[in-house]
């Protein structure tokens, strides 16, 4: 291994959902859940337009009755993305899903009992080329049955335990399918407890080549959510692990999906639109860095350019320590320089430094004149 | 290894910074650095007073001038917490830091470039049992060298050999403080690459015994810096390196703390206040529990007990789903449950809910009657 990379990722066997590839080495691939209800169908539609303009590349509904059900067909053919359908225990919803068109199918096969109703799901899948995942989540596993006379088991027991109790009930529902020939499946094991996730899924990719989902269930509000998902989803792809990710926030899913690429970003797995680079402000700054920061960041809004920018607080180590950045400013006493890959371009009052900056990217990037300068 | 536990941690050196220990075995201590101008003792003592309350343990604050030196004594002692001085070049800046009471120095000792200096300042440092910090950020590395005649690295060449560089210059400068017999040294080594900054520490890990201060630089406004930080931190405690950690956000340094209280949360290192837990809502959800989650949080406000608390958006899952949760609350359609330990207690209706889970919590946390009912 290269120092300073990403750990080789594991590659697994490819499955597609709709027009998208997850896993056998395709870039990582962002998704997120509606929360809206799946009935209506011009919010649910909305709002897959709003996470698509977010970068969103599959989208999951929930399919809880028949009228949701029924609602598919129209949202299936009216959204941008592939759709899949998250259905727990009625084969019926499933198969009305599959009729609708969905892309995908959330839906764990031991949780149907009659086996005859889950071939006929099974059947319906592969003749449409549908994927099937299997979602376990630490929270609903059945509770762990203590030894006839032994003491129940302790907190710290249990949790020990739940790694292991979550592959073993992902492995019962990958059998059941795999019996029946159906090998086009993703899998997820989730927890709120990150290292339990991360022990998790790092058992089950030794023990079945199919893509991972990776994410952090209950994660909680935006804030501590989007902390919590970074740290968990950020340890398993630096470990080379998760081929599709979900980012679980309490709160608007178009944030999910910027949660997600920023992790992505992080990690140099995947970028989208310009990288800011900006240094914390210390007692040597002698310039407004943050409103500096967030004026760069606004008027790099939208834009899909993958370059990288530089906002930095002295002049003395600007330039130096944002060698990486492709365009760059670092404010001094009413002045700052302007820097390009590192090299000083030239120097301007502070007030001319942001539409500098602008200019010089829009001169390197061929961006037609005067789009960016406001 | 125990499946589902963050790696055991590398047991450092143990470091005295003021009555605060880095590493040896201690609690992952949480650290941040002053904005303010350091030479306005007013406003620094109160952004200190500020990072206190939101629980930071190690303040940093740059010392530039002659001027910012000579406000370190009454900011030392009017700061709650142990204040370090961060040092460039001038060494009799350094000894004024000392003579001032200041608790560690950030000094790169390399960077004084006669011996004699360099001896003075560990001699003072030493006689104060005041520790020095090494940081080597990559930005500030001198620029590599090619060999004669080959042609100059690429890009990806110069990443490469990024976290051995950083390792290189920061052993240099621990040389210089080994040779001078002075052993109390934490290190740093930061670079806003991710993947750089992980295995630079953990090579240096391997070659010195001393306490490891982790973050990532420049990371940027606090959203991308966040996730940044949430990545690059978790990973490396998830691998048991960093004794001390650091977020650098572009912004508030309150905002620091903040965040690295809940990366140690996520990975269950430290805990301060209360834990949330909280669906992302779907199709199945029939409350407001966005609405719901965020009044929980509000309520939760202020509370140092280390308890975890559940909003959930369906009654049927939730409790199951938040077992591990000391109490919750699951909503349905105009009522809810509330439970305790995964047990219901009770249904309300659903404008009473979060009444009656605070009132359960004092009940049991043993907290005067009312005060928490508002």
């Amino acid at each position: 291994m290269e120092a300073g990379s990403v750990r080789p990722r594991r590659i697994s066997r490819p499955v597609r959902v709709g027009d998208v590839t997850i896993g056998g080495g395709a870039p990582v691939v962002v998704q997120s859940m509606c929360s809206t209800d799946t009935r209506d169908v011009r919010a649910t539609v909305e709002q897959i337009a709003a996470l698509v303009d977010a970068g969103c590349e599959i989208v999951r509904v929930a399919v809880p009755d028949r009228a949701a059900a029924e609602a598919l067909p129209e949202i299936v053919r009216r959204s941008a993305i592939p759709v899949v359908a998250d259905i727990h225990f009625d084969h019926r919803l499933a198969l009305a899903a599959l009729a609708a068109g969905v892309h995908g199918l959330r839906l764990n096969p031991g949780n149907i009992r009659d086996p005859e109703k889950v071939r006929e799901v099974v059947r319906a899948a592969a003749e449409r080329g549908v994927p099937i995942r299997i979602g376990v989540n630490a929270g609903s596993l059945p509770p762990m049955e203590a030894s006839p006379g032994a003491p129940p088991p302790t907190v710290a027991e249990l949790r020990a335990a739940l790694p292991a109790r979550m592959v073993e009930a992902a492995l019962g529902h990958v059998r059941i399918l795999e019996a029946l020939g159906f090998f086009d499946i993703v899998v997820s094991l989730k927890a709120f407890d990150v290292p339990v996730t991360v022990a998790a899924n790092r058992l089950l990719a030794q023990q079945v080549p199919y893509p991972l989902h990776i994410g952090i269930t209950e994660a909680g509000l935006p804030w501590a959510g989007t902390i919590r998902s970074a740290v968990g989803i950020g340890i398993l792809l630096f470990e080379g692990l998760g081929d599709t990710i979900r980012v679980s926030l309490t709160g608007d899913p178009v944030e999910e999906v910027r949660v997600g690429y920023e992790i992505l970003r992080a990690l140099d797995l995947r970028r989208r639109g310009p990288t800011l680079i900006s240094c914390p402000t210390c007692g040597r700054t002698e310039v407004d860095l943050v409103r500096l920061a967030m004026e760069v960041e606004r008027r790099l809004q939208g834009i899909r350019d993958p370059i990288t920018v530089a906002v930095m607080g002295c002049v003395v180590n600007g330039p130096g320590e944002a060698r990486e950045a492709d365009f760059g400013i670092a404010g001094g006493k009413g002045r700052g320089v302007l820097f390009r890959h590192g090299q000083i371009v030239g120097t301007y009052p502070e007030e001319q430094l942001v539409d500098a900056l602008m200019a010089e990217i829009a001169r390197e990037r061929g961006w037609p004149v005067g789009t960016r300068s406001a």
